[in-house]
């Protein structure tokens, strides 16, 4: 997570830790105790000025709030000390959709340094989770046309543009996917992939752009939205049919851009609006993409490696300027 | 206090605390004496992440900046200690004015709810203190036509409408009251009660709207910038007669919000302009009775039942959040 | 320091502290150790909210990386113990502008209370370096005429106005002063002191303008961008003549405002973009020329002394209300 | 517990706290979350240089060891937060047999002083639970002839000394008590306070000796191990008597006083051997009652009255000292 | 070391850490900067009270020095962080000789319960290092005739005794080794292992009594002064010989031990003279055989095995006292 | 004080501070608000290990009670902050008499190296304040013949030797001097300095014996109980006509020695019995005496020169140790 946040320049590192547990397979009362017990053994060693955890994989907000209480337990009254909590209780306003609106803005810029226009654009999003929905949103409130969209349960195509707004309804009413809806064609995740769009936005899974497929992508524009979509071979690929590709660590760094938000507002002390939340991000987005846009040109180089050449010598200009000491 | 803050969601509980003695009866010196000794005792109890002392009756803006003072000797330099401070040593712009210019505020945003003009309408309000004529200048400025005031000492009545700033200035270089002033008819404290006026503001003691009182009451609307004006007898005749009560926990919530906002300005160590201030405050006064107003439509209940609700509710999810551990 | 800080009324108060030492003497291995040292040994007397250490003259933003740094091993990561840290490591935009910016914000403000034109106001500067070419560049932007500077080799003189852009390139390009230049013609200190212009600006020495020279000042202005540059005599003189002077605790605090600036991000962990500081850094200087004026006029006393009253009184109320426990 | 601490000299107040539930009702599981939580909620105001708990009716050993190991998940490893400890787990030698073997100590002391020898004195002892037991076996090891004591269930009674050994083997084998032990005749509790023996020891309940019973009472000396075992009437019947009674803070300090040696050993980190225990016990009980009785005869009082003096008085001249400020 | 430290019963568990490095490589300076950097890194882990580090393989006392000097930096003065620190820097007396000493008190006692005169008693000692030159110390002066030793240049060997003091001389003169003795025959390590002596005392490398060899030592009484020197096989021989092998975690503690005391004492800042070093360590040392010993007797095992089921019990009952919590 | 210290062994340093007031112009109140705004100042430069007020001129036990009392509110109840407090409020039993008795305790080693007897050696003791009434008293009972006293008030002499307990019990009732007794004959202080005795020592000022008086003296030995009473001049003179002289560093350590015990005391939370005191305070001393006289010894120096070869040389080897990191 280092470069990513090092490419929106946020004072954030990076560092995994967890238990071996499959959370599904506890009471809750069990992983509450769990949770406390984790915290009882690493609160030494987080802090908000040291580690300030989030949720990943098997956790959410309500953790996250347990976290916070045995922590504060031990450090009086802490809400910095992790992210990702519930709005109820000291989390941020806009965090949900964050990752999926910062895809959105991105895409808008990079279509206006393109001098294509967002209206009627054509779109296919592979995934329709928590980021993939809010992609599908926002992009179709800029005016975007999504003819294709997936889930693990397979895809839909309208190539008139699909019914956004319902397919969010239905979302939201059945547990979160498509599985069931019956609104449009359905097409396979391949056929997605490769559908002649504008824009294409991988927002599932890692590794699904593979050398074969990459061969026949028809869109102008990939948005890495999912972490890693793009083998190392399909990405020669890309570049050689001069398709551009947003990279991951630029495209979907606004996830970690409003954790570092409501990390921001619990050390103030002090609530962003939802609309003060999204004139943030979207100015971060923006700036983000400008300058590795501009590394990129000047360099002659790919965004995905103007992007780590941002990411990598911000953080070694920091340690060279920390000292040896 | 806990429930007040919950409605204007800032992150505050409630507590009370004190020393059993008659500041009157003390020299300067022996109330700074004793101000620091009570600090001594405290101060592991309070501070900017625990308990944040604010000043009440008997305490006043000197005795918080003695609180400061001895707090930061134990702790360090530390503003955040204490709210209501002088505005010379980290106190806030725009805290005396902060609970009257609430109550306007509500006011007007209830009148717009009602399709109601604030442009003169009548108004009768009860207390010329630091809340009353705060509430008298705010609803002037709005173009309201305030009729009759009161103090301890008797009440005023002009049906074409009092002159405001004069009255204002008469308190201001006669020690803060009306005592003495006679640019008005006299009238007595039920007359003003029950005066034929579209707004009712009891600014004053609590338990004056009896339920005697009650059935005579002539207003549209009842905002209560005091604590708890309205006896529960007198609230179901209000009912009853379906006039509108804005309850106090919501009405006078002005006077935390902006000591909150001194805590976060000491906390960011960045002051706020007045205009700020003002700004912040009326977001959050107009959010709130907003918030109060649907609920209460929703769930067809009175606006102080509506107010409870949300404060309780706020607290009880946020509790159930934290866990049982 | 502690009067500067008054005047334009932020947090901080002054103190000194250094090494002896010739740092051009050592190497960069040295100085590093030196300055790790040294923190070493103070880190347990400076603090964010103590004394925050920023760069003097023979240190850098260089130096305050690694006081940060060495600071953080004992205290955890505290960007907020010293100001002037280079960009990439919390510091902040346009502190390098800051004081030559300050200076020419002042200076409009004045012109503009004397009813005077800023447009093709004629500006006389002494000096070049980092506060009086940014003093040059922002007069230039407001439409002043730029037609005497200096450095320490001698002054440049063009009554139609000097190619202030041109001059700031040379100098960029040779590092940092005008030795060479050869775009206008040659004149002597004395002679940019004494040139019959509207506004003279030192912004180099203390002590420059003594009772001779004052004699001859032809300025209707005398901004103070450098630290003490009219002796006691000069100032009789220049009071006699009505002249006005624009005394440096006003005048340059724009340098310190900033780096105030950069210890509220650092505690806020949020950094503010150039526009955002430069606009919070004209506030505050307008609206401390602003009390000066005012108390100036009020008292009938000189801009310098109703400075030091302002700053002065400042302190003295805050001591007072702190209390003698 | 302060005056009697004082009596002793040993460093340490008294107070009490706890929470309102039957342990008996409780599991293990629940008594030890129960403490956890305890301690969760007390441990910013416990403290080895606070106020370190120790064990009273109702909790154990264990109990103690839970407090210490919830203690040191906030404070790091402290077994000086809590004495009672199981020696296992920082626990001192001795402390089971302290009380009693502090009052056999001062009931031998007093005899010498009254120049009678304990050889063959006849004891009569009330209770013959931890402190009565112990009062048993040390009194037989210095040559007295035990001839009654009871317990909860009854007397028991052996003009020719009772076989001391055979009861603490028997209570030890029986669950601590002489329930259904034969070897002796059997006397009621009355009996047993009337006994025409030398010394007689209530070491049970308070309030025992009664106005009328004192009037029967035919010992020379009354030591009570018990806390308040002799109404304040009682006492006066003893006073006109002349009878000798070593008061409770003095006769039975000495379980205090090895709960003190154990948090010396605590913070020294240094186990003392049960011989050391005792020998500093012995020194301290011999040397207090030492100044009682030098006070008593000085100032013409009785022991108890000399006591409160000589812990009062202690106290008193450590707070005149530790000044007004 | 836990079971270890467990045994001698002292309060200390068991850890070890370290920098892959050879210190042969490195330059005084550099080892002195090293390990500060490594105690910067790790002084949030170590404390008095959570982990003291002593020296091993590769440190030695200055390198103890440097650890306390920096750890000081961070924390204050504080010596107890670490043992086997130079006596001139709070390091204990006899510490040196701790390991040796130990080794020879264990041997006494164990003679002593076997019966068996420690006066002329024949002794084999492989090792002739800092503990086995020690333990032939010692040996020699309770009157025990040492018949051969051995270093890793070979052994020695006089029937009638060696020359201790003249080979501790000759030691202390060369390097610390026997490296070029000539005062007595020499003698294969096989030969002094099978040597026809009482007591054989293994004091150098693990290992060394396989099960070949084991089958042909002859002394009565194995003790191991060095870790593992006995394999498990040749244990079973042994035990089958009814061989008495007094076990490594038991024999050698007393190194430990008095890093153990130099604790207590930097703790107290009391200094122990030697002799009270030399008392409390054969105090703990006799103890603890004695335990050992009782518990082989009772539960008709090994020494090794009781020793171990001490150690393990100790750390066993005080976990479970600790609670689950 | 730190060669002091050092000579002794302890592990103490030495700083002096102070406030410039004379005290006998306060009121007890005055003096006590301004012990404690002096501990107000300095409370974060003080500590248990880091520096350890004590008494000199113009404080005493009670003010030493006020430093603790006042520090205890910043830090908790911390008794080992200063030493030479009431005996009622942790101070140490034996600390009037300590440097006394150290000078007592020095003289009769000296005399025993120098093979004399101190029964009937005549002694001339300069002072009969706090050090050198101890020192009377001591060898007095140690068998020696005090034939000379002074004090401020004029000399006395005996030469069948003074009534030292009825001189003692004099001063007890008099004020603690001397002034008003006829016991004696009158001598003048010059007449005491070179009385003919044994043992001359000078327990009063500094700088009394100087190049006139030193060529008069007769006395074989010299103890300086007072701080530098020996010019360097009088030192030569003394050296020429190998006079023994006990220097100070040495001769009066007595003092610091159990205001160490003291802190030592305190930080067990443990008292020490004056015996105890005694007996490691002859210890110390004897020991001190010993290494330094070996060393003038060995070195052939004077044991002044030998006694500030043994501090310096320990200060010196600790410096190194430390590294120069």
């Amino acid at each position: 997570m280092t470069w990513k946040t090092a490419v929106v320049n946020i004072p954030y590192g990076g560092a995994k830790g967890g238990i071996s547990v499959d959370p599904k397979q506890l009471s809750k009362g069990e992983l509450e105790r769990l949770t406390r017990r984790f915290v009882d053994k690493i609160h030494d060693f987080i802090g908000p000025d040291k580690d300030i955890p989030a949720p990943d994989m098997g956790t959410n907000a309500q953790v996250m709030a347990w976290i916070m209480n045995q922590y504060s337990k031990f450090e009086g009254w802490t809400p910095a000390i992790v992210t990702g909590k519930p709005i109820e209780l000291h989390g941020s306003e806009g965090r949900e959709e964050a990752t999926g609106r910062g895809v959105a803005i991105i895409t808008d810029e990079t279509m206006k340094r393109l001098k294509l226009s967002m209206n009627g654009a054509t779109v296919a999003i592979q995934g329709f989770g928590n980021v993939g929905s809010f992609v599908a949103k926002f992009l179709h409130e800029m005016g975007a046309k999504i003819v294709a969209v997936s889930d693990a349960f397979g895809g839909y195509e309208n190539k008139g543009g699909l019914d956004v707004p319902g397919m969010l309804k239905y979302a939201a009413e059945n547990g979160g996917g498509l599985k069931g809806y019956t609104g449009a064609e359905r097409i396979s995740n391949e056929q997605l992939l490769t559908a002649p769009v504008d824009i294409l936005i991988p927002a599932a899974l890692g590794g699904v752009l593979t050398r074969e497929i990459a061969g026949d992508v028809r869109a102008k524009i990939v948005v890495e939205a999912a972490n890693n979509p793009t083998t190392a071979e399909a990405d020669e690929v890309f570049q050689k049919k001069e398709l551009v590709v947003v990279p991951d660590i630029l495209a979907n760094a606004g996830g970690v851009t409003v954790s570092y938000f409501e990390w921001v507002q619990n050390r103030q002390h002090f609530r962003w609006s939802l609309d003060r939340i999204r004139q943030e991000l979207d100015h971060i987005m923006k700036d983000s993409l400008s300058q590795v846009w501009e590394l990129a040109t000047e360099k002659k180089v790919s965004l995905r490696t103007a992007a780590y050449m941002l990411g990598i010598g911000r953080v070694g200009r920091a340690t060279v300027l920390g000292g040896i000491g």
